[in-house]
């Protein structure tokens, strides 16, 4: 007779960070950093950083805690993505993980640990991933693809102000194909959600590109005194 | 000397129904089924249906069966919203709740149980509920008006085709406020995301109204052969 599964639970975190494809003035892609496995079960395999849950730790601190533990970032944007919790996606006791996403500026990531034990995949390019995390990856990628079409996510990857080339750029890295300029420009200038800061950038020679930013009309989540630990960020919200 | 906190697990549910506010043709609002806690903490105050997770029984099912079980319904939309823990929210063991939310049509609201444990509540007018439930109910309100604007989630409230009126009436009941119905009429044709099916209301004697429904092109989820449970259903999905 077996003795029966208990839940446990874990938080993990999906971190896409825009990076060179290689060196050299390529285009901008997508890195997701993974952490190895040092025990089994998925000995050796590649997993997303993350741990248990202690009862004494909330949600979004355990998932900047391990995230920094493992890459030494502490994304602005950490937020809430979806509970895992299929029978079958562990063996032995069934693991409920609480999946958070951060997303990473290039100057940011620039700084990431890397070592033996934590390497950097290009997220259209990943490895066998241990347990489900493929799947969470995958899913995560397609969050991020849905809500750039309506929030401002994309935000997330730029500074304050951005010139439409690094904002078609990311458009470009998080839908992995490539956008028509001219199009682009038409379609962010009717969008009504982009802001001509009158500056440009500094430093080029001829016709520097202007710089834009945000309106900053997005819809923020309800405040409430209860709501000491700003747990319940909405997953458009860029901090 | 105190034991330490354990985490435990529960599965609740936000179920919004669209109902008429009182007897007679007046406005349809948004009503919210609770149940009546029978034990400690916070005995007899309201509660959203839930319960215990079982390290049997998947997620999604556990919101569907506890839903069931309270209130009979089965709503076609149920999706995961947000997972609550912060630290305060219970006394004694901290306690983490993968929330689900419902979307009920008003014909389905009507095979509704009542009975004296199970009373529903206008979305803006609740008492004082158990735990941090007056919270949960309001991200979920936040989440469905701001949906609202960029999704076909309307639609959940809805049969397949429906009047430009009752698709207003939807808009109204959730932001709470009365629209201008050529405005809204504009606002919809402009859209692009409206059909008109050719159709008319039956049985109506001088120039009944058209009919409508969605066009099909919302994005899904990514597939993917280990997911058996159709677990990770993506919040704009009706089902």
């Amino acid at each position: 007779m077996t003795s029966p599964r208990a839940n446990t639970l874990a938080v993990s975190t999906v971190i896409f960070a825009l990076r060179p494809r290689g060196a050299g003035p390529s285009a901008h892609v997508l890195w997701v950093p993974l952490v190895r496995r040092t025990r089994d079960p998925f000995l050796n395999q590649w997993a997303l950083p993350g741990g248990w849950l202690s009862a004494e730790e909330e949600l979004e601190h355990a998932a900047s805690r391990t995230l920094e533990e493992t890459t030494g970032l502490a994304p602005k944007f950490l937020e809430q993505l979806f509970t895992f919790g299929d029978l079958d996606r562990t063996p032995g006791d069934r693991v409920v993980s609480i999946v958070y996403w951060a997303l990473v500026q290039p100057t940011e990531a620039d700084r990431a640990i890397v070592d033996d034990n934590v390497r950097w995949f290009a997220a259209d390019a990943l490895p066998q991933l241990a347990f489900d995390h493929n799947r969470i990856v995958a899913y995560a990628l397609w969050r991020l693809r849905t809500k750039m079409e309506y929030s401002r996510i994309a935000q997330a990857f730029l500074g304050t102000s951005f010139t439409l080339a690094q904002l078609r750029e990311v458009h470009e890295a998080v839908l992995l194909r490539p956008l028509d300029p001219a199009n682009f420009r038409r379609s962010m200038e009717s969008s009504g959600t982009l802001i001509d800061t009158g500056e440009r950038v500094a430093g080029a020679r001829h016709r520097p590109p202007r710089l834009y930013r945000y309106t900053s009309t997005e819809p923020t989540p309800p405040t409430d005194p209860t709501n000491r630990h700003e747990e319940f960020a909405h997953d458009d919200r860029i901090r």
